[in-house]
């Protein structure tokens, strides 16, 4: 199997994920006070807003990974399949973050815990891709073969970084999402070595 | 990054986006007059039909746009990716001006209010884009450059328009949907200068 | 504008309009009987189901009208937007009316007659890109010109059977979705003149 | 019709179909305990992990089958509908079975029973589109016209393995939702004829 259609598929899955965040924003009752209710739900606005940027920065990351390969194989198809469903059940500890945080207390922990703790499990599955593609180089286009190691270590770092945000996480639930929505900033710069390795295309 | 990906994706997520709006119409429970829901529920059908043409308007100006990017980088990615943001959550502020509008009253001007200035909040990202594409003339075809400035007039003159419906909501909620509405069916008409410049390809 | 993008966002409103059917069926409560509940959604899945291959026909449909177009207007963009609005707000009479069905009497003939309407609607925005098509030949390949009249003449021919199933669904509810299944099945059956025309390509 | 535009429908209700999963289940409300909310959850949440896999793999073996097939005709088109139909109801028994079995006895065994069913119908409805490019081997290009047989046999074993789920089902509702969780993992594993045939192209 080539690339493209697993690269059309998971830009499928992708876009799809991050667009049904919204769905989980609740509209007020006919005749409720709109402001209220807004302020009521801005945990949850919030965390659809870092959930979304989030899956965005997983997709280019993911382009920039699947650019690289060269060939599919069986056991790289299930590791993406892996990555998918991390990313794809993302909206749902988006949704029960949002709702604790209306709420505070150790809800809010507990919910801040679950929701840090599957983003770290995506970020271990990324990982996991630039791993094995690092022990099957020859899945790997011929230019793209010496940067498995250093892509790999930026993985291991962003999934450090997660790991760090559940500790976060069992403090206080708010500064959780602040930690994710930082690293989501972070994670938007450009890795070093695009800027001094060419590619030959796109 | 080539544009073909980016737009797939935008496409993606601006075509879900539009079809989800359809999930906040409810339907009435068994053994309820239908006609009687239909019509006490007429301000999330017109809400819904207004947001979704609003959507496919969007969808068509960011075709045009990406059809004169030759290049992406990570800004333009970014930016791109916070126009999507505006565009897919516009079925949240949609179902709450609905359910508001059912009501009336002053939920209703409070709902107008929001969902106007989001769609404010989208028009001027996507007025950044093109001022953005101003100042890196490098990312366009060559035979684009020249457009920019006529192209983030028209971003601004939309965004302007978009601002002005902010202020009808603050008078009148359902005065400010009949707004939208003539901005959409306004917007939907091409731009002077695509009958002009000649483009070598689409 | 070419027609491949326009097909690509076509091709995904409509995937996501069928695929967001499902939503609409509920599942029981925990511990609820699950015979009984299917039992009683029975009107509900059977509309769903017809709502599935009306929509997949519509696919299959429109894919044969956008091969036979070579150039895209702003016209054309806009009927195939009420098109896509039409499909894609399927999904809310269908809802609608397998609700309506579980209870019976007057708001099942009340549900099928909007059901329907909507259907007719659709059918109706399909005969007008013909229709258009048919005034603004240049827009089509030229092995497709002397087909317009023939494609007119069927797509009249579907919206008038859509608008019968209107007055069907005025005397009986269940009666109207049957009819609108058998045209399903009758419009998944190919046109005549595909038989006889050549196509250089597809 | 040529493959390329069935199969990015088809891929387009299959990734929608996986994604569309994560809505059935539940945030809790605000303020209530999330351990023991996710606890009760788990049988949903199993239950969404083992269709999403299952929904890939469909997605896989559709592509293995489209890549072998040079012409599409109508039946083929419609037996692909049918098979889009069963993929994309999965979210209903899975959201149905999820419930059931957070609540246990009589209805997790009726919850089972339907969810294998729907499982079982998919599985045949892919064996027959294996039949019927048997019998219709001009459809195939000229290398795959050997292998039908090998995949007939493969697809009628999968849906043999789903009929014994079923009697599974009658028996105890998490055993059934295991063995369906074993099959997908049974799946995944390569076709042993891809190691033996070589295939000109992807």
């Amino acid at each position: 199997m080539g690339t493209s259609r697993l690269e059309a598929f998971s830009d499928g899955i992708i876009a799809i994920a991050a667009t049904l965040l919204v769905i989980e924003l609740a509209a007020p009752e006919p005749g409720a006070d709109v402001w209220e209710h807004l302020h009521h739900e801005l945990p949850s606005i919030a965390a659809y807003a870092v959930s979304f940027v989030t899956i965005l920065i997983y997709w280019v990351n993911h382009h920039a990974l699947l650019a690289d390969v060269a060939t599919v194989d069986r056991a790289l198809l299930f590791l993406n399949g892996f990555l998918l469903l991390c990313i794809s059940s993302i909206s749902f500890p988006t949704a029960v973050l949002g709702r604790a945080l209306q709420a505070g207390g150790r809800p809010a922990i507990e919910a801040a815990v679950f929701y840090t703790a599957v983003l770290t499990l995506a970020a271990v599955s990324f990982l996991a891709l630039w791993v094995y593609l690092g022990r099957h180089p020859h899945l790997l286009h011929p230019h793209a073969r010496g940067i498995t190691l250093a892509a790999s270590r930026r993985g291991a770092f962003g999934a450090c970084c997660y790991a760090v945000s559940v500790g976060v996480a069992f403090l206080n639930g708010t500064a959780a999402l602040v930690v994710v929505a930082l690293l989501a900033l972070f994670f938007a710069l450009p890795p070093r070595r695009r800027r001094t390795t060419p590619r030959p295309t796109d």
